[in-house]
């Protein structure tokens, strides 16, 4: 018998497309829905699940199913399969069953046809029985192409609807009610995603707006504030009635009129943390909390973006997202479900979320996942649109091979001042490194034809943008060639160093004249940062990162923070630091992207990175271990590897190390280059550990 | 000013493929609900609405929409336009509205944006006011493809939506009740789509189960009958209740128990009927208006094939219901819908419905329908799903050039026995005649390089075609040659006039070996039926279809039809006359294909045949009328003429003629041969008209 468990079925991918607009509709501002302004691809209202057993004797089972149909049920007997021999006759027979009858069948060839059809939200089907349930083995099917049926863990209950994610819930009080001109300011402890819960006199609470606020300068403005509720009277018990506000990001509320009893319901995706981080520097220790904080308040059904405002799917963010989850919730599925929901359905037809970059972070998004997850079955589905992706950016290449915008294209790449005429660099390195994962992921799946086309094309185009995009003039790649401008930014040399563009000596002088020269303008979004202290991680900069994790993210806790930003520009102070997209309010103040500290403290000073090991033969999850133990007194860490349980736990008192490994085995990189074996289970113990940097 | 009504805004095809999905979902087997087997197209959950105005003077207006989102609106002055010449600057601001806002703007250039997202049915947008007003000028827009917004007249109202069709309801009383074993019978006097509404006991009415049936005999089988409900409870007044049951097709109803309150509330889309016939012959007039009761009521949002049983929306059966729908309703947009809905998204994956002639046949319906609205915007629009299913069958062919069957197609044809070994002749005079018809659209809508290539393509075919299909021995096309049978049918001989592959000697030994001969099998369904007839209405032969219309039609009215069946064979009687697809009551007494009496009286007998006038240098509509008076004492009919309200009167009192023609002009072809012009409103008397045949 198959060991999965009995499960919801749905066609794969639907579950993602389905959930992937209801998150992208789900953006309010100021009584304003705003769904997403993208291309959004819908679901199949339309499935069949079936499949075919030999039962050596009778069964029962049941069907549930979200949606409108009936179960077919097809009983053959077959003289030459039949076990004991004693039917040698071919009889048919078909039978039709509604949903919730108790269906009996067999011994004999049995085939379990289930149509669903729902157009509303995702069809869905469950079989509930001792043989014939919705384990593993079972074909979905859209009457183009019947493949094997998708379930997830999350949806075994038979009492569930797919089309409805399960959350967990917290009732929260508020730490503190203060009294304020016009009404009564109420503040939670931190920044939660929650419906507001207000106990109130009838009158009072039908007359009631609501507004909630990432900061305590938003919630008071109540003309600008992003939100407003009028709450939902759920009860009315005559003195009192009960209210409630749909789900928001609340730190702050603020109500006219006299206080009243007010809860919040934080709501949320419960993803387990599998990663601890302390070591002797407070500051350090308080930035992982809040980057933590911050990170799972953005993980929900899929990797958004931030909490109050977008709550979009966005690929760039989505991709750095893959870093810190790798570190600290190691989930698998969340990082399937939002390459899914970015990419949508063939064919490929704009831009994912219309930019230009985002498309080409998806695609390393696919081979980083890859490397976290090791799911070659997963790169296998996928990859068919890995390639028509490419497909698609070949469509819009100009005469020198470069990737260029058309008509509605949007060439992000930063917050930033960048000079963005004609083809930039930044997209040609990405679009390069994108070609370059592709012809890995092909040679992974045997795919050699389209190994060598992707390889040969990355190779053509890194010589291209070498000869128009390197400057000997300002030692330092330039944005653009066409403008004549020569101008140089960190965020071009970034993704020069992070795709592997830059050459030894580029890379000297890139750090050099634009890492580590304050004549480019500095990096005001966190997202960049990431990109930022990752490439200086990557060559060994350790002090630069320490600097900039305490000063940048320490810059926001001093500011009060207690989730991290979408944009921190410490120059800007009071009301203004809030201002974003011209909106006074308009700054996410829990977003994704602002997160890194958990990946840059775990990947560069913890130092763990996760390997393939191949020397035994065949392949097995590794890691090396590396840790920077000479700038703590103290650590101690846990950290996961892989995404199926093992993990690495490290203690370090400034004087002994001791590492232990569970579930897999690794190595200690100390003392500069030696390795230690670490065998899964046993603790490794080095008194008087002496790091030599 | 626009002449066109504000209305409802949606994107090109979506509300016909939302309510496809709704159609082809509504089918409900003895409490199973059972959507069709098909790939089924989704819709857009996501688009946008957008136009540009250029206003010397202030305006307001106000957006409605159905779904999530807002209205943004963009205000430029610019001094190159501006008409006063007053402003020389260009201003730019933006604002947002949610809707229901009253938004004043302008003067100057504006631009109105309108957000729509809606997960669960058709988003759409209604733009209300003096100048600023949902008419003609709008852009749709998915993010890929910004169109010109569809709308039509049926959805006005600001108060609907779009998702909802709007129905005609009449309250009818049963005309007999009788007590019959356990229980009482209701009958109406036809049948009809409608909801009972019962008005009985709550406790009786909570516990009452109700058996509706097209026959006697299908409401008194509860074991058997189609259909079953337990009446929803809509009012419980103390002593009686109220309780109703869904629309489905009634003209019986079985329920057990002492007789009730019941009254039926039939529910139709109101097409307005714009033709009638009687003649002297009560048969044929009684023939005439069961078969428009029938069609009507087989005409919902699009054609459907009946009323009880699938209510799906099929191909070969729409194609008929077009020729019908040319004489008796004339209403272009039931035919465009169905059209659309027929054929789906791209890409075209699998064969329309399954069925490989039904996707010929959609081919063949498009330039019907040109052929009968003169449509040519929307040939224009639907034309490259044209090409893309004749891709579609191109990847289909072996290596004859025969269009063949795959896994999961179906070669249907009619309910007949066939030889249906290899690639079958029906299937390649089908596809040969698609291939013609796409190439006479490429012609009107100037493709010339697809006119020659399908031209080509189709020149080929037929000519292999009459290699292998016709039998010198024979004297007739054989269904197949890979079986070696050479079985002789009546249906692929229709198709092989029908589709113009037989030549003229072919035809006359068609005519005479199958035709009008009993050797071949005769047809059982009135779909085919209409193929023969049709193909003898081309060949004159008048008496034969009148013989076929009283004997074949009038043998259902013998049996007490009310509406015209699915299958009718005069051999069957009793309960098994009711039995199809091995059930007791699968088969439909009110099926759309049934109703080509209408058609072919129209046609052939009264004798019109709608053209398009090029005589004076431009297109125009006009008519060719040519009775055959010679079998009426009596003809008193109103006919449409092409579908922009022209019509022509005919009346015949056996001596005199009288003919106009409204709307348009035309040509009467009497004594044999003459042509008379027909001026519009101009009354054409012909004193003792003598018809010379």
């Amino acid at each position: 018998m198959e060991s999965k468990q009995t499960g919801w079925l749905w066609y794969p991918g639907d579950l993602e497309l389905y959930h992937t607009l209801r998150q992208n509709f789900s953006r309010v501002e100021r009584g304003m829905g705003w769904p997403a302004y993208w291309k959004s691809s819908s679901f199949r209202q339309r499935v069949v699940f079936w499949r075919e057993y030999r039962l050596t004797e009778q069964t029962s089972f049941r069907v549930y199913a979200r949606g409108q149909g009936f179960v077919r049920v097809i009983e053959e007997t077959e003289g030459d399969w039949h076990i004991d021999e004693i039917s040698r006759s071919h009889e048919r027979r078909e039978y039709k069953y509604p949903f919730g009858d108790t269906i009996t069948c067999g011994p004999g060839k049995v085939t379990v046809i289930i149509h669903v059809g729902r157009i509303e939200a995702l069809p869905a089907a469950y079989v509930e029985g001792d043989v014939i349930r919705s384990d593993v083995g079972w074909q979905a099917d859209d009457y183009v192409r019947p493949v094997p049926a998708a379930s997830d863990p999350v949806f075994n209950d038979k009492d569930q609807d797919p089309a409805e994610w399960p959350c967990a819930v917290e009732r929260m009080a508020p730490v503190r009610t203060e009294e304020v001109p016009g009404g009564t300011l109420y503040e939670w402890e931190t920044e939660l995603t929650a419906a507001l819960e207000i106990t109130a006199a009838p009158d009072r609470l039908a007359a009631m707006t609501v507004y909630p606020g990432e900061s305590r300068d938003e919630a008071l403005d109540t003309e600008h504030c992003y939100l407003r509720w009028k709450p939902e009277i759920t009860a009315d018990r005559g003195q009192t009635a009960l209210g409630r506000t749909p789900v928001c990001a609340v730190r702050y509320a603020f109500i006219p009129g006299p206080p009243v009893e007010v809860q919040a319901l934080y709501q949320y995706v419960d993803y387990p943390v599998r990663a601890s981080f302390v070591c002797d520097d407070p500051l350090l220790n308080r930035i992982w909390e809040v980057a933590v904080h911050t990170f799972r308040l953005c993980c929900g059904v899929f990797f958004i973006d931030g909490i109050k405002r977008d709550r979009w799917i966005w690929s760039g963010d989505a991709y750095q997202s893959m870093f810190v989850n790798r570190y600290l919730l190691a989930d698998p599925g969340i990082e399937r479900r939002t390459l899914l929901a970015l990419r949508g359905s063939d064919p490929m037809e704009t831009h994912i979320n219309t930019i230009m970059d985002y498309s080409l972070f998806w695609v390393l998004a696919v081979q980083e996942h890859y490397y976290s997850a090791w799911d070659k079955d997963f790169l296998a589905s996928v990859y068919p649109k890995v390639c028509s992706l490419l497909d698609f950016c070949a469509g819009r290449l100009d005469d020198k091979g470069f990737l260029t915008a058309r008509d509605r294209d949007w060439v992000y790449i930063d917050w930033a001042d960048l000079d963005k005429e004609g083809p930039i660099a930044g997209e040609q390195f990405l679009y390069a490194a994108a070609l370059k994962a592709a012809a890995e992921m092909a040679e992974i799946l045997g795919e050699t034809d389209r190994q060598a086309t992707y390889a040969r094309q990355a190779q053509a185009l890194r010589e291209q943008i070498r000869s128009y995009y390197w400057s000997e003039e300002k030692g330092a790649y330039i944005d653009s060639f066409v403008s004549g401008r020569k101008h140089v930014t960190r965020q071009t040399n970034i993704l020069a160093l992070r795709t592997g563009m830059a050459d030894e000596d580029q890379t000297d002088r890139i750090l050099e004249n634009v890492l580590l020269s304050d004549e480019a303008a500095p990096i005001r979004t966190p997202y960049f940062q990431f990109y930022a202290l990752d490439a200086l991680g990557q060559l060994e900069q350790y002090d630069e990162i320490l600097a900039a994790i305490r000063g940048y993210w320490g810059g926001m806790l001093e500011r009060g923070a207690v989730t991290f930003w979408e944009e921190f520009d410490p120059a800007v102070t009071g009301t203004a630091q809030y201002d974003m997209y011209g909106d006074r309010f308009g700054k996410s103040l829990c977003h994704a992207w602002a997160a890194s500290p958990v990946y840059l403290l775990a990947r560069y000073l913890v130092g763990l990175e996760t390997i393939m090991d191949c020397s035994e033969g065949e392949e097995k999850l590794s890691f090396i271990l590396a840790p920077q133990l000479s700038y703590f007194g103290k650590l101690d860490c846990t950290l996961p590897v892989g995404m199926d349980g093992a993990s690495v736990q490290l203690y370090w008192d400034g004087h002994s190390l001791r590492v232990r490994a569970d579930g897999t085995e690794g190595y200690l990189r100390a003392d500069g280059c030696t390795h230690y074996k670490l065998e899964d289970g046993v603790e490794f113990v080095t008194e008087d550990y002496r790091e030599d940097r």
